[in-house]
């Protein structure tokens, strides 16, 4: 009997393509696994993803979930051990399995998401740390984008901080909670800044939008007014750069 | 007229044979900034360098010394500027340069170095982490492992966690510090433990060595009775495990 396994994943998205497949040379993080799951069990099976990452970006929780027929009756322990086994050496991995009702869907059950957003300062280039954040050269005002960042808190139409090539039909979104926390990077003044950013859904490259913006605070190109404008204008081009992939994390997703 | 100057380096270790040049394919650290101050400046150097660190060891605070002909009378900033504009795409990076004495030596004037061990404990492999720490499946009691740690503290015959191929005169060290610190990692119960091991010098593997033997106290295998017996054995067979470099920092040095 077929059964419903809810997955939560973790992944280094570097050197992939996204979460789903593209017309590009790179491997999905999405066929990547689906492989590995059809090597250890010979059963094609079709992932459904809560929140799919563009390339280069990252996840800690990543959720998705796929249905299959259970012929050893595994638990969730060794269904990830087995899952990874056949992952290596790809940083994918399966942190968690369980076994969900049929009801549950990865992608509409989801109530929260949580996208943390990584902006390191510092002169000299990345290291340890190279595609995992991004590396910008200016020291950041990260009161300053904490404070502007609270305009953005709450329902409004986020068509300035809309792809172009997005699909959703409407651009309200609500913004539960959002903040900027700095931390040292290292003895060297060094900032290491992480944007939080919460919300039921998202539009296509909304937080790439907006920490692109709050870097423009926190630069002091931008006053909270210039922010404000921009988001009231729902114009696309009055928003800031988009941010590089690099920084983007899908840290958590919350269900019922 | 000659200049000697003073770098601070910082380094992903996992591709490269470590500080020194090998004979083996990959490039050493050393060549390679080596080769980036020859393309900014035109002049063969030697780097001299504190501690010389193996394959797949990282660093965030390593120093190194050289002398070289300032001909445009560079300062710090720009000078790391031009020669970390030569080392990319390399994960290596001058952090900080500055002139000193001509009787400064990087490795003789070293007065205090501190060693990070990282050990990350969880069921699935590692993704962002992959290479940068040593990864155990169980969980380990990081107290016991701090408790255990302070026999090592202080002046000892470390030749229990001495590398064979070592090349030291005297196995005679003194920890002045050490300590184990744990954080979770994840929130599946996945622990982020770190080491951290300070001494005016090491011997060869001596940080890996002892964070092989913490690793056995930190599973229960070992008591603090056996590491004693082993210190005081004076016999590399009579210690743990050498850990992998891959979790190996070297992260300060400090000079009178």
């Amino acid at each position: 009997m077929t059964q419903r396994w809810k997955i939560i994943v973790e992944y280094e998205g570097t050197h992939y393509c996204g979460w789903q497949m593209q017309d590009i040379p790179q491997p999905s993080v999405q066929e990547t696994i689906e492989k590995a799951i059809e090597k250890f069990s010979q059963q094609q099976v079709r992932l459904h993803v809560a929140g799919r990452t563009d390339s280069g970006v990252h996840a800690y929780g990543q959720i998705a979930h796929f249905d299959f027929i259970n012929k050893h009756n595994m638990g969730g322990y060794d269904l990830c051990k087995a899952i990874n086994a056949h992952l290596r050496p790809h940083p994918i991995a399966l942190l968690h399995a369980e076994q969900v009702d049929e009801n549950f869907h990865a992608r509409y059950s989801a109530k929260n998401k949580l996208y943390i957003y990584r902006i390191v300062t510092r002169s000299a280039p990345l290291t340890t740390d190279a595609g995992r954040a991004w590396h910008m050269h200016r020291t950041l005002d990260s009161a300053a984008m904490h404070e502007a960042a609270q305009i953005l808190r709450g329902t409004h139409d986020f068509t300035t901080f809309r792809a172009s090539e997005c699909q959703a039909k409407s651009p309200i979104r609500d913004i539960s909670d959002i903040k900027v926390i700095e931390k040292p990077y290292d003895d060297y003044g060094g900032q290491d800044i992480r944007i939080y950013v919460e919300g039921q859904a998202f539009l296509h490259h909304m937080v790439r939008n907006i920490a692109g913006s709050l870097a423009y605070v926190g630069l002091g190109k931008w006053s909270n007014e210039t922010l404000k404008n921009a988001l009231e204008s729902c114009d696309r081009t009055q928003g800031g750069p988009t941010a590089p992939p690099d920084g983007l994390y899908l840290a958590r997703i919350d269900y019922k």
